[in-house]
């Protein structure tokens, strides 16, 4: 159990990390610098975390996650739902810190292929609660096929906005609607 | 016009970058090491590349691309030809050399707009001319409804088998299998 002073210090490491990671300047964080700005020394940093990927990963785990971190409220209307939502987790992934996002998670995969999944499972846990919930909605109100893996579709729905936002191609409104449309004939009953 | 031995150094230098990549090692190229293994100067590569990235983009849109030219010969089971195509990309770009060239691909978009989109489109190519295809084909044995868009098709794959590899989790057979499925309940007549 750290002492408290060294509990503030480790939370400084962690925000300066969260911040790098939203500014998109992980790729230049240093652990030197890290110490500095946490006055700590680096042998310090090292007792704590073993590599700079943990500490990404640690930071993310908890703390908010800008960018993709998308909540829509749910009606009686399962396409103008699923429209909305990837609407806004497309637009959200295109941010420049969602960006940073998809870009940290593939680093920190890179170097720690454990943390890397957890980290996944952080960031994709919350949209797939959201899209079991309205396809469950859907399966009740016998729209939508009992069969249905609700997982594999916000799978493809992340993917999809994900890499668009990578490559610097956001998915364009016409695509999102396609998207839909498509998804939509694919489960329904 | 370069005269014929400064064609074979930039030859090289384009080797030299085609091999980093697929040996996943883009990031730590530099101009220096390029200038040095191909007898030149870097004033000489600055001549001729503003860039790292610029360098990159040119190596691979020449040139194969392993991991990414996916070739599957077409039967007249839509559902078993898409699904051995969609194995095989998705295999094909789980393989280091396929993560090295997405990687390098948005590595090249964060700092050369034009020349991701330009590269994106030779990666995603051959792949859209593969679907189109099949689609056709699709369409006039009457299985597949002549409104579907075979390029929105051939984008969610590369994107989902793309993320995939990049986040450290290939798709699995099964979730091969459901992709499949699904999308062909979606654009069935």
């Amino acid at each position: 159990m750290p002492r408290p002073r060294s509990e503030a210090a480790r939370q400084s490491v962690l925000e300066a990390m969260r911040a790098a990671v939203m500014a998109g300047t992980y790729e230049s964080v240093t652990i030197e610098g890290l110490a500095e700005s946490a006055g700590v020394s680096k042998q310090t940093i090292y007792r704590w975390w073993p590599s700079k990927a943990a500490i990404l990963g640690e930071a993310l785990l908890e703390g908010d996650l800008p960018g993709a971190d998308v909540s829509v409220p749910m009606s009686d209307d399962i396409r103008a739902d699923l429209h909305a939502w990837f609407t806004a987790m497309s637009t959200g992934l295109a941010r420049p810190e969602g960006v940073a996002l998809a870009r940290a998670l593939i680093a920190v995969t890179a170097t720690d292929h454990e943390l890397g999944r957890a980290l996944n499972e952080r960031l994709a846990q919350p949209i797939r609660s959201w899209v079991a919930e309205r396809i469950a909605r859907g399966q009740v109100d016998e729209q939508v096929r009992p069969d249905v893996d609700a997982g594999a579709i916000a799978d493809q729905l992340i993917a999809m906005a994900s890499y668009a936002a990578l490559i610097g191609q956001p998915l364009s409104a016409e695509r999102v609607e396609e998207t839909v449309t498509r998804l939509l004939r694919g489960i329904a009953r």
